[in-house]
């Protein structure tokens, strides 16, 4: 399994299903089994949402998958940019259904008639809550694993406020939680504001959190969206305020999906696989006993190894399978990316050692057996610090300011060019390179629009998006 | 909110909302919005199934939803119990699908077409998964929540078996991991054996777990079904033999559902409202401070109890909502079935004591400061002991054995009747007692068929089902 950039979607396809992640062969175009292993990463993932989204004080909850057309049709703007790409439940049995039904593609139009009967005061605000649920959309273009497909593993959060200020604090402490996110997956990214013919249907502006594959395609891989009153006055959400009148609330909205997983395949796996950043991953460390002779014994201290491990919180398999080489475990281990192995054999233990192996680098550590607990954690938390680092220096050097079309064009990964702003020239961008505006970086750079000349302190950041 | 047997109905649809589980406004039948409350019930269930079915070799899968037309119609009786119920996707946007397909009603015909790709020998035996997902049907009937629903939060563990005798140890397991679950939810229970004609729809035979609620009708809460090579025929699921000849696999299936989470209502339940027991309960103990004066001081202490809870592993919850009296606090709370109370006041303070209020018993326990939290922890025990004590208790009293139709008819619960098992008593047992035959329990008992008069050691449970 080669991983030259030019195979990148060779490679991805191929190693996801090899490192066990999912099933492709399920019998409809763009839904897929997940299997045990992928399944666990996205779990180890669902519960780090599910922690940090209740200390920043959002509560979860479960809305039902179906939506009234009735219901959908309230927001104009927000139909528009989905009925296109919906699936409809239109019987019941062999029954044709009065309302017919669409599989949500995302919560906004199921979740807001509810709002406006649990909020009344301000005393109910801010609402702040999340779900972690299927979705499902009609996706005409190839599909591709975890990044586009027609049913999505999807988190929501969806927030109401008093005022438009209160709205804008909560996408800055949606930045802060993304931040933390990022860490614990290991993701490098940029957050962007889309241009406004990109932004999300019946949003005010949206921000994209992109991050930068190996292929030098952009994925966005998580949105905050501000709609102000957009959905809040279709759906009739309002409070009485301190002062006895009515005012419609505020919203936003935070999604992330299974593309976080995509993400992680590819910005992390190099030709042996996936790399699984220690902190998310289902097994950290697995234990390799190297078995040529004295086979109970090595067996039995490996399991006393296990124990230990696994009473020092470590999150830990031994594989004792002997039908399997230890050079096929190590293949086998390496391809499903689990951060560390460890090896037991006669002579570590006649020595009193067990060997550490990196899987980020490689490399390998002969260690004390009285101290290997302490230094597992340390390479743990060293190698989450290194895919960190390495990958953010990888995504640097795939972004390039360039001052020319020409050179926005030929640019390999993302260009970073100067641009009036004006949609004029933005669609001028995007014919002429064959590529789209995927957003403006929050930093922003003095220079000269790319197409029209004019002064600007805007950059955008001009890519093929998956 | 009174809780007298024939109003049971009426109670039980008001408290599921009142105490925050639900919320049923949600604009389609049979479909609710979990509220953050009941949801967390519900996870910490479905968090038991994953720990323990794990613990007995299951590996978590996650299926789509979506299944074609095609697959589904393989198993011809799977397909005629199930047509009339299922809700049909037809359309992508404005396009018609190829091929139509429907929202699960359950998984077999999802699952099925992959269990023939990945066994083909016998080493890939057995093979044990289970998902946790929600599932469909379109129920003409009159919906009722968490009973009757038309979205279900469901649990399906799906096994593969080289022999129909490991087939049958595989449901003697589910047997012994079911008694483990029911402890835990702390449910009464009778495994009974479906009468032929009631079977699940491609079954050799299937096991209820059977339950009775106050109303004196009858729950079923947990299935098992043994499929012998009924599905594993038309889905072509084959196995290589160590004798180098094929042989089809043989199947069961578990199932649960949020059904679980409606017994728990309505068998522990009373006039004050839910009360849940301590192994699932979100919240274990909530702090009330009792802040009549010293408000600060008091609320520091009860701070510190949190804290210490907290650290003893105990799920804690403070009310220091300062716009409320201790009252209505314990009002609210026992609404919602927290199972203990812990008030702190300036008395407590100067007497260094706590007063722990069971929510089960009401009883009132003043307890020393220093040895509160051993208390707390053996409170917590005793309460999930008497729940199960009690229930069970209970639940035998609902069910009476009976010699006559006329009896049997009478019986407000569960009457246990002599029959001899042919099809055509059964029927008539059905038609003039206006009632189901729920099953047979494993407890045999000699008798005369109160139809035919013939002599029998079958007994069959008539009740009404909900």
């Amino acid at each position: 399994m080669e991983f030259p950039k030019e195979n990148f979607s060779e490679w991805y396809n191929e190693v996801v299903e090899a490192a066990g992640l999912v099933d492709k062969r399920y019998p409809v175009k763009g839904m897929h089994v997940w299997r045990p292993y992928g399944w666990k990463i996205m779990q180890n993932i669902d519960n780090y949402f599910r922690e940090i989204f209740t200390e920043y004080g959002h509560e979860e909850v479960n809305f039902p998958l179906l939506v009234p057309e009735t219901e959908f049709k309230k927001e104009a703007e927000h139909i528009r940019g989905f009925e296109d790409e919906v699936f409809w439940v239109t019987h019941g049995g062999l029954t044709p259904l009065d309302v017919k039904m669409l599989l949500r593609p995302t919560s906004e139009t199921a979740m807001y008639p509810m709002f406006s009967l649990w909020i009344r005061t301000h005393a109910d605000l801010p609402l702040k809550i999340f779900q972690i649920v299927n979705i499902f959309r009609y996706e005409t273009k190839q599909t591709r694993t975890f990044i586009r497909m027609r049913e999505v593993h999807f988190f929501e959060a969806h927030t109401a406020h008093a005022t438009y200020e209160d709205a804008e604090r909560q996408i800055q402490e949606d930045i802060e939680l993304w931040k933390k996110i990022a860490r614990k997956l290991a993701l490098p990214y940029r957050i962007v504001k889309k241009a406004d013919w990109d932004k999300f249907p019946g949003a005010i502006y949206s921000l994209g959190v992109e991050t930068v594959m190996p292929s030098g395609r952009t994925l966005q891989i998580a949105t905050f969206h501000q709609y102000g009153q957009n959905f809040s006055k279709p759906y009739e959400i309002e409070y009485l305020k301190e002062d006895g009148t009515h005012e419609h609330v505020h919203q936003t909205t935070f999604g992330m999906s299974e593309r976080l997983v995509g993400a992680i395949v590819g910005i992390h796996g190099d030709d042996r696989g996936l790399i699984i950043p220690p902190e998310i991953a289902p097994i950290q460390v697995v234990i390799i006993p190297i078995v040529t002779k004295n086979k109970q014994e090595v067996l039995d201290e490996a399991k006393k190894i296990e124990k230990e491990l696994k009473n020092a919180g470590i999150k830990v398999h031994l594989d004792a399978r002997d039908n399997y080489t230890p050079g096929y475990k190590f293949y086998d281990w390496e391809l499903r990316g689990v951060p560390l192995r460890l090896e037991i054999g006669p002579r570590d233990m006649k020595n009193g050692t067990v060997m550490l192996v990196r899987r980020d680098t490689r490399e390998k550590i002969l260690t004390k057996r009285e101290e290997y607990v302490a230094r597992v954690r340390e390479l743990l938390s060293e190698i989450q610090e290194h895919l960190i680092e390495k990958a953010e220096r990888e995504m640097q050097e795939r972004i390039k300011a360039v001052n020319t079309i020409e050179d926005a064009k030929n640019e390999d990964g993302v260009a970073a060019v100067p641009w009036c702003g004006s949609e004029e020239c933005g669609q001028k961008i995007e014919e002429e390179t064959e590529k789209k505006i995927i957003g403006m970086p929050t930093e922003q750079k003095h220079g000269k629009c790319i197409i029209c000349g004019k002064d600007t302190d805007i950059v955008a950041y001009v890519a093929k998006p998956y």
